[in-house]
């Protein structure tokens, strides 16, 4: 990265942005726009993303045996989860080329992000999802947009497999491979650092499905550091489901992640670790996180398990200072709930 | 009121407190302390709510008739609804009197509010809900946040009227009777001022269930005005469903309004109007909504059906400037999308 900036001068700039009430600084993102890829100012579709908030959690922390922990909720974006981070940025780029529409496969969350920037940009939205394998508010959210919904038979990596059959030139894919989505993924970062005044935690820990977004995060504390931000990166844990494509935390049931190779990286630059989680212990770990108020889907609560996971292994420290990420709305997945409360 | 602030000094003060990460700040009522009942800071329960964004609908100005017509969408709280505005305030009451728990009657969003505030409060959640007519996505949060529940035989007013069979010295009420509530609720009115730089709507619209919203907001217009924040009041609209416990917009269906009082003054006192709106009305508007990538649950998109009406009317001049409130997310009520899309 080539970007010089007065580090010192940019955070100030960026509080002082986050208390304007300036409509593109009303994102999480756009407040950002320094580090992010040049987009015309009236192509830019948003949401108000980006305001997640940091939840401290004593009660986590004591059920993985760390000294400290915080939950980043990025379910608390407009469409509930974390996906809208980099949606802006991708919609806002299909928009500024002059796009017809946005594309993606989904487990449900990409697709509901993308009808919803799609409508607010004004662009066709095409959503391709494994039949009887996305929940039911997913599915309502992309028909409330207008999302047309093409249901396809078999996975998550089967929906993405035919991808190409639906894009043509006019009409973006707006998956993780779609390198926009990174670039807004990745203010994920920032927003961890700026809530802790950049001071850096220990590990980051995230649920892992596509991939897609320990990639962003990943490259965003890189990025922090490259610029002088922050003076360490954090290490990374991400955690996936052991039950791979059956995990009944629909939100990280991919088989064949699309960024394994950027999030490869990631976790090698970050000296990081990667583990898996049984949905048995997702589901434990999910009712501790709702004790203490804090709702999530079932892929959210991954990282939680994972953490208590990598206690029990002795490979994070019991001084550890430690934020997980949480990726969905509790409201994205009522029916798991239910379920587990059967 | 007795409290003498300087407005501009004021208005500086929040600004800053939105732009700091101070934890209390980080919560859009408990930013406005000087303006809330004075309640022990160890005793505050919040979490990060008041931070709902100003959505500019260009499409739904269209649809209504009117020049300029923007969202204020209190979904965007933690649980996906307005109560979280007032429930931060009773439920920290309730902790500081050293209350065993806190109970509510509720269509839904009141109790998985009161829900996740006790559980993040160590307090005991009890809700009294109409069998029947509670959203799956809503009975869900109640049980991810260890409420007890109680299904009553008949609508919400039957539910409220058992309220007192529960209730004991050690359980708080925090229906929208509970004056903190109110106090939490005022400061929509608040964010609506703020976000305009302190520029007066004509009008603010609202959907209408038990009333406490708009006796709640109404007040909050005029303490800012006694305040000198503003120097005049908009005029408000409340819009109720002309199905009364029957709508299919559950989060409104209130037969009996509880702040019934408090809502007549506030529509005296703003020179505002009360109309009711067909259940078709509220789904065609709703649908209008999402059309500009906002999700909404049905009750919220009574505000734009009943706009639209006071335009066909004349009651609304085609040049004004409009806030229309929305009052809870789409993932609250998947089930009428679906519903509605057949």
């Amino acid at each position: 990265m080539e970007r010089r900036l007065d580090p010192l001068g940019y955070k100030r700039i960026v509080r002082e942005r986050r208390g304007s009430y300036e409509p593109l600084f009303a994102s999480g993102v756009w407040r950002y726009r320094e580090l992010l890829p040049p987009i015309d100012p009236t192509s830019i579709v948003s949401l108000a993303e980006g305001n997640m908030p940091l939840y401290e959690a004593p009660g986590g922390a004591s059920y993985a045996g760390v000294d400290r922990l915080a939950y980043l909720h990025l379910g608390m974006n407009p469409t509930g989860s974390f996906k809208d981070l980099g949606m802006t940025v991708a919609v806002s780029a299909a928009k500024a080329a002059g796009m017809r529409g946005v594309v993606a496969a989904s487990t449900g969350n990409t697709a509901s992000s993308m009808a919803a920037y799609a409508a607010r940009a004004g662009l066709e939205a095409h959503a391709l999802v494994p039949r009887g394998r996305v929940t039911q508010a997913k599915l309502a959210q992309m028909l409330e947009y207008g999302a047309r919904i093409v249901e396809v038979e078999g996975s998550f990596d089967d929906a993405f497999a035919q991808l190409d059959r639906v894009a043509d030139g006019a009409l973006q894919i707006v998956n993780s491979t779609n390198p926009f989505r990174l670039e807004g993924q990745k203010c994920a970062a920032f927003s961890i650092l700026e809530q802790r005044g950049w001071h850096v935690p220990d590990w980051v820990v995230l649920p892992g499905g596509n991939l897609g977004n320990i990639s962003a995060i990943g490259r965003g504390f890189r990025e922090a550091l490259e610029l002088h931000l922050i003076d360490r990166l954090p290490r990374l844990a991400l955690v996936r489901a052991d039950a791979g494509t059956q995990t009944r935390a629909t939100a990280i049931a991919v088989g064949i992640p699309q960024s394994r190779e950027r999030a490869s990286r990631e976790l090698h630059e970050s000296d990081g670790i990667e583990l898996v989680a049984s949905d048995e212990a997702i589901f434990a770990a999910k009712a501790r996180i709702g004790r203490e108020g804090i709702g999530c889907e079932p892929a959210s609560a991954a990282s939680l398990a994972g953490l208590r996971i990598l206690r029990e292994r002795g490979r994070v420290a019991p001084d550890a200072d430690v934020v997980a990420v949480l990726t969905g709305h509790v409201l994205k997945d009522a029916g798991a709930v239910q379920h587990a409360a059967v």
